[in-house]
């Protein structure tokens, strides 16, 4: 593992790594910001999500999280979106390969020699990150777009690995909507079957654990119609009981300007879960 | 005048904006950013002069300076940081034309026809702000690198025309580093009696106005002994009495890092500043 990256941030340290992932099947990048605290003891871990076409850079230089992070002590890693490099299926399009991983593990060729990114994120990146870094298993998980929509699945699919799950803009229903199912499609194949374990609806609608959820949503948002739909989400969690808070904010698109502008409420929203676990 | 792009961000609007240039001869992209006061009454702005290599994009999308400009209630000026597009004179290197403009107007050739960052900062941009936005002419200065040379050297020259300046990582004497005399000597020729005029320290020492100067500068910031050397304006600074913060951040590089880790002081420094004069 190999450090590329190390800028003071807030009196912490934000960092960029690269390390050989098993379930990549070669070279990855992930961002993690350590806060001052992680110099006197272990710290929570809020793990971020990107969207389509962003690597591990785009929320550590957009977003304006560190400041808030070093207030209350938590560390956040950004994975890089998906496999990349020479010898690694890519598409022309932006919305499928590299830079596109979305978050699932690809049963389809070319596809399922390295797009593993739900098992890079959910076993391989927080045994590393634990094993390497001053943070305790105590984690938070949250994204952007297409991570907003990892973020849900995963904590919906792992009951009691994450104590705080939110997401900016996020697509809910990645099975009724074109980026969603243009993915599936190639990574999982045609059989809709096998797309259920990816839905947020599904999983949610069978959730072993009540796990609130926290969801912020630009009302100017170019994709808000056609590729995100939260109102599918939230039908669901009313059918079903289950808390989200669903906070559309008008003006706002689907920018990092939008991100920024509410980061510190879901960071303070995890920090709030930690205590109450 | 064109509105290139407008989102949402805390409460307020992040704009750019690209206009015909009379100083630059050419079309040229500045941002603003408007805080939610603006949409009620006139807002002091703050000018920021971005670093070698910079556009407008570097400091809306980095600095994280919209949440206290918006709890304030200040607008935030951030121009390109030289003349663009075909038909300017450029150079094969990072710093010496487009991209580095150096906030001097050039007498020089083949730089003269375009490079008139100076008066467009000092005279032609203020104008085009004040008379299209919601704005007050009640204006601070600020920068990063060759923009903190910039803004010490436009507040300096223009005394009553700023009622603050603040700096990061300035170059305050670039009549002495390599950075500032590639720039000057191509810009504004071999005599270095030329050059006096856009020296800070000269400046300094001459200074008919006791404005107060805010600078920060990391410890670990790579370009520190070579290029930036605040040591000299300090001892300037001494000898003719003139105040100077000069804040030594130990760790803290040459990044947007650094910069967003401390621009709150100096939003803050300029917004206490207007209550003074």
């Amino acid at each position: 593992m190999q450090r590329k990256e190390a800028h003071a941030s807030f009196g912490g340290t934000q960092e960029v790594w690269r390390h050989t992932s098993v379930s990549l099947g070669g070279e990855a990048n992930f961002a993690i910001y350590l806060p001052p605290q992680a110099k006197q003891q272990k710290v929570p871990v809020l793990y971020w999500l990107s969207g389509l076409t962003c690597t591990e850079q785009n929320f550590i230089t957009k977003a304006g999280a560190q400041r808030v992070a070093a207030e209350l002590g938590i560390a956040i890693v950004a994975p890089d979106t998906s496999p990349r490099g020479e010898g690694v299926a890519d598409s022309e399009t932006y919305d499928l390969g590299q830079g596109a991983g979305f978050y699932v593990n690809a049963t389809q060729e070319p596809w399922a020699g390295h797009y593993r990114m739900y098992e890079y994120i959910v076993t391989e990146l927080p045994a590393l990150v634990e094993d390497n870094f001053p943070v305790m298993p105590v984690r938070g998980i949250s994204g952007h777009s297409m991570g907003g929509f990892g973020a849900l699945m995963i904590a919906l699919r792992n009951p009691g690995r994450y104590c705080s799950v939110s997401a900016f803009s996020p697509i809910v229903a990645p099975t009724q909507v074109p980026w969603g199912e243009k993915a599936f499609s190639a990574y999982l194949g045609p059989d809709r079957a096998a797309w259920a374990a990816y839905d947020p609806l599904e999983l949610l609608r069978n959730a072993q654990e009540h796990l609130p959820i926290l969801i912020d949503q630009g009302l100017a948002d170019e994709f808000l119609e056609d590729q995100l739909k939260p109102e599918l989400l939230k039908v669901v969690a009313q059918e079903t009981g289950h808390d989200l808070i669903l906070n559309l904010r008008p003006g706002y698109d689907h920018s990092y300007y939008f991100i920024s502008s509410f980061i510190d409420d879901h960071i303070r929203y995890f920090f709030e879960r930690i205590s109450q676990v």
